[in-house]
Protein backbone atom coordinates (compact mmCIF):
# COMPACT_ATOMS: atom_id res chain seq x y z
CA UNK A 1 0.00 0.00 0.00
CA UNK A 2 1.56 3.27 -0.86
CA UNK A 3 1.85 5.80 2.02
CA UNK A 4 0.29 9.15 2.19
CA UNK A 5 3.49 11.99 1.48
CA UNK A 6 5.14 13.42 4.64
CA UNK A 7 4.74 17.58 5.05
CA UNK A 8 6.85 19.76 7.23
CA UNK A 9 4.22 20.17 10.24
CA UNK A 10 4.36 24.41 9.87
CA UNK A 11 2.72 23.50 6.07
CA UNK A 12 0.58 20.67 7.45
CA UNK A 13 -0.78 22.56 10.21
CA UNK A 14 -1.47 25.54 7.92
CA UNK A 15 -3.30 23.52 5.30
CA UNK A 16 -5.38 21.22 7.62
CA UNK A 17 -8.53 24.26 7.30
CA UNK A 18 -10.09 22.34 4.61
CA UNK A 19 -10.23 25.86 2.79
CA UNK A 20 -6.65 26.35 2.72
CA UNK A 21 -4.50 27.30 -0.10
CA UNK A 22 -1.11 27.84 -0.79
CA UNK A 23 0.30 30.00 -3.85
CA UNK A 24 2.76 27.96 -5.90
CA UNK A 25 5.24 29.28 -8.24
CA UNK A 26 6.32 27.11 -11.11
CA UNK A 27 9.54 27.01 -13.01
CA UNK A 28 10.32 25.84 -15.68
CA UNK A 29 13.44 23.61 -14.90
CA UNK A 30 15.55 23.41 -18.00
CA UNK A 31 14.94 27.10 -19.10
CA UNK A 32 14.50 28.82 -15.13
CA UNK A 33 11.38 30.50 -17.19
CA UNK A 34 8.72 31.16 -14.42
CA UNK A 35 5.30 30.00 -15.90
CA UNK A 36 2.38 30.28 -13.64
CA UNK A 37 1.40 30.91 -10.38
CA UNK A 38 -1.03 28.59 -9.38
CA UNK A 39 -2.98 27.33 -6.08
CA UNK A 40 -2.92 24.13 -4.17
CA UNK A 41 -4.85 22.80 -1.04
CA UNK A 42 -3.58 19.90 1.04
CA UNK A 43 -5.34 17.46 -1.57
CA UNK A 44 -3.75 19.21 -4.49
CA UNK A 45 -0.22 19.07 -2.74
CA UNK A 46 -0.25 15.48 -2.17
CA UNK A 47 -1.63 14.17 -5.76
CA UNK A 48 1.24 16.47 -6.74
CA UNK A 49 3.74 14.42 -4.18
CA UNK A 50 2.30 11.26 -4.84
CA UNK A 51 1.79 11.16 -8.73
CA UNK A 52 4.52 13.81 -10.04
CA UNK A 53 2.32 15.48 -12.15
CA UNK A 54 1.61 18.43 -10.76
CA UNK A 55 -1.99 19.14 -9.96
CA UNK A 56 -3.68 22.19 -8.68
CA UNK A 57 -6.84 23.80 -6.90
CA UNK A 58 -8.61 26.07 -9.35
CA UNK A 59 -10.16 28.69 -7.51
CA UNK A 60 -12.70 29.71 -10.88
CA UNK A 61 -13.85 25.65 -10.77
CA UNK A 62 -13.53 24.79 -6.80
CA UNK A 63 -11.81 21.47 -8.00
CA UNK A 64 -9.08 20.02 -8.06
CA UNK A 65 -7.09 20.12 -11.96
CA UNK A 66 -4.46 17.77 -13.11
CA UNK A 67 -2.14 20.73 -15.50
CA UNK A 68 -2.72 19.17 -19.26
CA UNK A 69 -5.36 16.63 -18.56
CA UNK A 70 -7.59 18.15 -21.14
CA UNK A 71 -5.09 20.10 -22.85
CA UNK A 72 -2.06 17.99 -22.50
CA UNK A 73 0.27 20.21 -21.42
CA UNK A 74 1.14 18.37 -18.60
CA UNK A 75 3.69 19.60 -15.97
CA UNK A 76 6.14 16.51 -14.55
CA UNK A 77 7.05 17.38 -11.01
CA UNK A 78 11.25 18.02 -10.31
CA UNK A 79 11.02 19.58 -7.35
CA UNK A 80 8.73 20.73 -4.90
CA UNK A 81 10.57 23.76 -2.04
CA UNK A 82 8.88 25.71 0.83
CA UNK A 83 9.82 29.30 1.43
CA UNK A 84 10.76 30.19 4.90
CA UNK A 85 7.91 31.18 6.31
CA UNK A 86 6.37 28.07 5.22
CA UNK A 87 3.37 30.48 3.33
CA UNK A 88 4.47 29.70 -0.33
CA UNK A 89 5.84 27.15 -2.75
CA UNK A 90 8.67 27.21 -5.54
CA UNK A 91 7.42 24.06 -7.87
CA UNK A 92 10.38 23.20 -10.70
CA UNK A 93 8.35 21.47 -13.66
CA UNK A 94 9.24 20.27 -16.93
CA UNK A 95 6.78 21.56 -19.23
CA UNK A 96 5.25 19.61 -22.34
CA UNK A 97 3.84 21.91 -24.93
CA UNK A 98 2.69 25.28 -23.00
CA UNK A 99 1.85 26.36 -19.77
CA UNK A 100 -0.77 29.11 -20.67
CA UNK A 101 -4.71 28.25 -21.41
CA UNK A 102 -3.96 31.53 -24.03
CA UNK A 103 -1.85 28.70 -25.85
CA UNK A 104 1.42 31.32 -24.59
CA UNK A 105 4.56 29.62 -23.23
CA UNK A 106 4.04 31.35 -19.91
CA UNK A 107 1.56 33.26 -18.19
CA UNK A 108 3.13 36.00 -17.82
CA UNK A 109 4.26 38.75 -20.22
CA UNK A 110 2.17 41.82 -20.02
CA UNK A 111 4.79 44.12 -19.05
CA UNK A 112 4.05 47.33 -16.49
CA UNK A 113 5.60 50.34 -17.77
CA UNK B 1 4.91 67.33 -11.20
CA UNK B 2 5.34 63.71 -11.76
CA UNK B 3 2.64 61.67 -13.37
CA UNK B 4 1.70 58.63 -11.31
CA UNK B 5 2.20 55.33 -13.08
CA UNK B 6 -0.84 54.21 -15.52
CA UNK B 7 -1.94 50.22 -14.70
CA UNK B 8 -3.90 48.05 -16.76
CA UNK B 9 -7.78 48.39 -16.33
CA UNK B 10 -8.09 45.01 -15.01
CA UNK B 11 -5.16 45.26 -12.89
CA UNK B 12 -6.71 48.58 -11.59
CA UNK B 13 -10.04 47.33 -10.95
CA UNK B 14 -8.76 44.50 -8.88
CA UNK B 15 -6.56 46.52 -6.27
CA UNK B 16 -9.55 49.46 -6.03
CA UNK B 17 -10.45 47.55 -3.05
CA UNK B 18 -8.27 49.36 -0.43
CA UNK B 19 -7.83 45.83 1.23
CA UNK B 20 -6.88 43.83 -2.15
CA UNK B 21 -3.19 42.23 -2.10
CA UNK B 22 -1.41 40.80 -5.46
CA UNK B 23 1.24 37.87 -5.21
CA UNK B 24 4.42 39.22 -6.79
CA UNK B 25 6.99 36.60 -7.85
CA UNK B 26 10.55 37.83 -7.29
CA UNK B 27 13.13 36.76 -9.69
CA UNK B 28 16.64 37.84 -9.98
CA UNK B 29 17.38 39.03 -13.44
CA UNK B 30 20.91 38.03 -13.68
CA UNK B 31 20.69 34.05 -12.32
CA UNK B 32 16.93 33.74 -13.32
CA UNK B 33 16.83 32.42 -9.33
CA UNK B 34 12.78 32.57 -7.96
CA UNK B 35 13.62 34.59 -4.45
CA UNK B 36 10.61 34.97 -3.31
CA UNK B 37 7.24 35.32 -3.15
CA UNK B 38 5.84 38.54 -1.80
CA UNK B 39 2.19 40.74 -1.43
CA UNK B 40 1.63 43.81 -2.84
CA UNK B 41 -1.55 46.81 -2.89
CA UNK B 42 -2.34 49.47 -5.16
CA UNK B 43 -0.08 51.57 -2.75
CA UNK B 44 3.14 49.35 -3.17
CA UNK B 45 3.17 48.71 -6.77
CA UNK B 46 2.73 52.20 -7.74
CA UNK B 47 5.81 53.02 -4.90
CA UNK B 48 7.41 49.84 -6.91
CA UNK B 49 7.02 51.54 -9.99
CA UNK B 50 7.49 55.55 -9.50
CA UNK B 51 10.88 54.76 -7.30
CA UNK B 52 12.53 51.43 -8.52
CA UNK B 53 12.60 50.21 -5.63
CA UNK B 54 11.16 46.79 -4.75
CA UNK B 55 8.19 48.11 -1.84
CA UNK B 56 5.54 45.36 -0.73
CA UNK B 57 2.56 45.19 1.43
CA UNK B 58 3.84 43.59 4.69
CA UNK B 59 0.85 41.36 6.17
CA UNK B 60 2.30 40.52 9.33
CA UNK B 61 2.72 44.54 10.16
CA UNK B 62 -0.02 45.47 8.19
CA UNK B 63 2.50 48.76 6.57
CA UNK B 64 3.98 49.47 3.54
CA UNK B 65 7.67 48.10 3.34
CA UNK B 66 10.32 49.12 1.55
CA UNK B 67 12.60 46.05 0.69
CA UNK B 68 16.03 46.67 2.43
CA UNK B 69 15.80 49.69 4.34
CA UNK B 70 16.53 48.72 7.31
CA UNK B 71 18.47 45.42 6.21
CA UNK B 72 20.31 47.38 3.30
CA UNK B 73 19.33 43.87 1.08
CA UNK B 74 17.64 46.40 -1.46
CA UNK B 75 16.23 44.64 -4.82
CA UNK B 76 16.45 47.23 -7.54
CA UNK B 77 13.61 46.56 -10.53
CA UNK B 78 14.20 45.76 -13.87
CA UNK B 79 10.70 44.26 -15.43
CA UNK B 80 7.04 43.72 -13.70
CA UNK B 81 5.09 41.46 -15.81
CA UNK B 82 1.17 40.73 -15.43
CA UNK B 83 -0.13 37.16 -16.10
CA UNK B 84 -2.84 36.31 -17.86
CA UNK B 85 -5.70 36.42 -15.69
CA UNK B 86 -4.04 40.14 -14.39
CA UNK B 87 -3.85 38.66 -10.36
CA UNK B 88 -0.56 37.41 -10.32
CA UNK B 89 2.91 39.87 -10.81
CA UNK B 90 6.30 38.56 -11.79
CA UNK B 91 8.70 41.41 -11.01
CA UNK B 92 12.56 40.48 -11.81
CA UNK B 93 15.11 42.86 -9.85
CA UNK B 94 18.71 42.79 -9.17
CA UNK B 95 19.24 41.49 -5.69
CA UNK B 96 21.47 43.60 -3.47
CA UNK B 97 23.16 41.32 -0.82
CA UNK B 98 20.61 38.39 0.22
CA UNK B 99 16.74 38.03 -0.20
CA UNK B 100 15.91 36.21 3.00
CA UNK B 101 15.29 37.59 6.56
CA UNK B 102 17.34 34.33 7.79
CA UNK B 103 20.15 35.14 5.89
CA UNK B 104 19.94 33.07 3.19
CA UNK B 105 20.15 33.76 -0.49
CA UNK B 106 16.44 33.05 -1.27
CA UNK B 107 13.20 32.62 0.75
CA UNK B 108 13.32 28.64 -0.79
CA UNK B 109 14.92 26.14 -0.22
CA UNK B 110 13.11 23.51 1.84
CA UNK B 111 12.78 20.53 -0.06
CA UNK B 112 9.57 18.46 0.19
CA UNK B 113 9.95 14.64 -0.52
Amino acid sequence: MATTPELPSELDARLSDPTALIPVIVQEVDSDEVLMLAWMNKAALLATMETGAATYWSRSRSELWVKGATSGNTQQVDSIELDCDSDALLMRVKQKGVACHTGARTCFGKRLS
